[in-house]
């Protein structure tokens, strides 16, 4: 099932997507209560947006072995985590602002995992059980912010810089998922969540030793090898393999 | 103008402290609408939580001299922000949970600013009218933690890591306000927010340049030199001048 997030006519709504068309959700109390209207709009007709709306997201840095190698970084020997704020997330087709404060923003494909419901201490074998499903991220980053403050939060926490969607695809195994970023419709970022040092059971029960995850949370699992910069008018393009593509173009901020 | 959020036979309610009573305040689209109404209970039979609700906790890291030498680390040409996430935020008495994941956790006592309305590329002249008021702060941080992973994002994220309180204090210049801490009542940290290396204006205006602040947003300034860890049973209270003082004790957590 593929859940989204959606604008029409000036309301906001939740749906499920038929193809090219998009079945209203009755309005639940939870993520999970997903209970099927007789109203359908097309796809053409609405606007997307990011599919969850996450009180945090909590991300991954250095969890490909090639993007560690890329940055000159050592390999985590557990989890190197941190959080970018729900201010950063827009979704399919917005804007990426380049602020005038970085000189160099990049993107950064990841397989991202949006939680179904509280998790805290959760152990590996029931990892996933806490999954609504799952989603494509850009963790888009000012790299010469992020090497400037060695603190990653400054280059990760901009306004327009957690692009998530199109939507989230409940029924997948997320063992062996092809990632991949093209900019202006050249592949740049090229691998597989098999090649993820931490996978995602281990990370949701990391995390969750740690902080309450939230339904709607989302953990953005890290980027691989081929990072890159961006300049305004440049069309990023995330395909994570039995999700689709999340595709937002870089603008500069008007000052 | 002290405004408190409280649990009072099973509800929650804002109010406004009135000596030892609280006012309770009409139920409002904002955090700036101020409708005093006719109820008033008393402070004892009443539980303080944790005066704002923040979409995000955006805090310094060395903002303080004295404290960044006590850690042997540079000073920052920048503010130095990182984030801890809303579900780390506990109340006036609230327990503060030591994880096993932790050999060293640490008090850390700052002023807390809370912001009223939403903010973005605010100018300094500009930043106070974006702040309803201020609180007090404790960045409980595992310091084994932040010294292994370099990323302050796991040590600083621990649910009840982030104690904030006991109330909103309104009116309030905050360019000299004593900081303290105690542990078990002895005086550990003492210094004043003239101490402060960028200032409250600096820091909203620095931040909104980066991200959206939301109404309830939170910005803890950093801590003064003096950190030091607490034992499970110790007694933790964080003083600003002007505002009052918040109490929490640290316990393990149960295994």
């Amino acid at each position: 099932m593929r859940l989204v997030l959606f604008e029409h006519r000036g309301g906001f709504f939740r749906g499920v997507l038929e193809g090219r068309e998009v079945r209203l959700l009755k309005d639940g109390a939870g993520l999970k209560e997903i209970v099927p209207t007789d109203t359908v709009v097309s796809l053409d007709e609405v606007q997307l947006l990011a599919p969850s709306l996450p009180s945090k997201v909590i991300a991954l840095g250095l969890n490909y072995r090639d993007h560690a190698k890329e940055l000159g970084m050592a390999l985590p020997e557990e989890p190197l985590i941190f959080l970018k704020p729900s201010t950063a997330v827009v979704g399919e087709g917005a804007p990426i602002i380049i602020p005038p404060m970085s000189q160099r923003v990049d993107y950064e494909a990841e397989l991202a995992v949006v939680i179904n419901h509280a998790a805290r201490n959760v152990p590996e074998e029931e990892a996933l059980d806490y999954v609504l499903g799952y989603t494509c991220f850009n963790d888009v980053t000012a790299r010469d912010l992020q090497q400037k403050d060695v603190q990653f939060t400054r280059s990760k926490s901009f306004d327009t810089f957690a692009p998530l969607g199109p939507w989230i695809e409940t029924e997948l195994d997320p063992s062996d998922l092809r990632v991949r970023a093209f900019l202006n419709d050249e592949l740049r970022q090229d691998s597989s969540t098999k090649n993820l040092i931490f996978r995602v059971p281990t990370l949701i029960s990391f995390i969750s030793r740690i902080m309450t995850l939230l339904p709607g949370d989302v953990i953005a699992t890290g980027t691989p090898a081929g990072i890159g910069p961006m300049q305004p008018g440049d069309v990023v393009r995330i395909e994570v393999e039995g999700i689709g593509s999340l595709t937002n173009t870089a603008i500069s901020e008007e000052r």
